[in-house]
């Protein structure tokens, strides 16, 4: 039985924090489905204008792997109220959340990483610890894992932490047959981090 | 004035061939205009299943920048003779050709590339040289330029190309402005090939 990899979009996420994942777990596909998601379904635009045709979050079904990108559209949906109550339903329902770039901002907002470690985007960083003081925001990291929610640095940063996520469920030879596949140079250290 | 840069999708294009390219060329919004096409335009499934909506090459404007991923999708249509000559057109009257992984044999396939250097993905690349050995083939390149054609190995050597297009046309500065603001560790050696 495969489980689903569900991506949340919304308008002017950043193409790679969203895709660069999803060209990884689609070299999963014995495992995972993948599929695309947005509040209210239909076509969501990219801040790299790609139009992409969405299914309504009211069809995401529990105990999938829940990816949250960032980008520019954050500054403004992380003040509306009812995309983050759907966001903590949808996150506290998942097996795992994976967030890249400020996509841990919505999340730190919900409060479900009251008290948890996370990292965010380095240039947006300031903005992302104002957003919830109650997290332990970690600056230099590639990636940060706490439980079941994986938390990305900026954009190609979401590339690194899904090869880890797959390297810690499914060892690290599936990590190094994808890496060929996709002919990827793998930062592998979660720790090592040159632009914070 | 800002020149178009380009993207010919068509189903079961690989996701990161195009969108990685995307992801950089968006950092370039003062310069260029990002569009998405397919031959007919409508509705177009990338190999992770992303359903993105394109408009019909038929409203392409010369002189501009094309860049063509490869994936799954082209073993079939490579067959296509309406797509070859469309192709052929396309890309005489643009001003660079951009090609990655399998993207480069639809552009052997044209003629185009007979008696220049290119290369391929590393996976496909006797099948690639397959489809027109007057092509001079280079298998270990990371990227590989000739004239106003650049073509790169598989998947993520698209994003290490477009770094080294941006670098030929606006000079280092700019590649290093764009690698800070995504966190990308940008492989700059075109002749540094671990996978070939």
């Amino acid at each position: 039985m495969k489980e689903n990899f569900d991506i949340l979009l919304f308008d002017n996420f950043e193409t790679l924090d969203a895709f660069g994942p999803a060209e990884i777990m689609g070299r999963m596909s014995a495992q995972y489905n993948l599929s695309y998601y947005s509040m209210h379904g239909g076509i969501i635009v990219s801040r790299q204008g790609i139009r992409v045709e969405t299914e309504s979050v009211s069809k995401m079904t529990p105990q999938n792997i829940l990816l949250i990108p960032g980008g520019q559209g954050t500054r403004e949906l992380i003040k509306n109220t009812e995309f983050i109550n759907s966001l903590t339903e949808l996150a506290q329902k998942a097996k795992f959340v994976l967030t890249v770039c400020t996509g841990s901002a919505f999340l730190a907002q919900t409060g479900l990483l009251d008290g948890k470690k996370a990292t965010s985007n380095k240039r947006a960083f300031d903005w992302v610890q104002s957003v919830n003081p109650k997290v332990e925001w970690i600056r230099q990291a590639r990636w940060v894992v706490d439980g079941n929610i994986y938390s990305s640095s900026g954009v190609s940063a979401g590339m690194d932490m899904i090869l880890g996520f797959i390297r810690d469920l499914y060892g690290i030879a599936e990590v190094h047959k994808i890496c060929e596949e996709i002919e990827y140079i793998w930062n592998s250290d979660e720790n090592s981090d040159p632009f914070s």
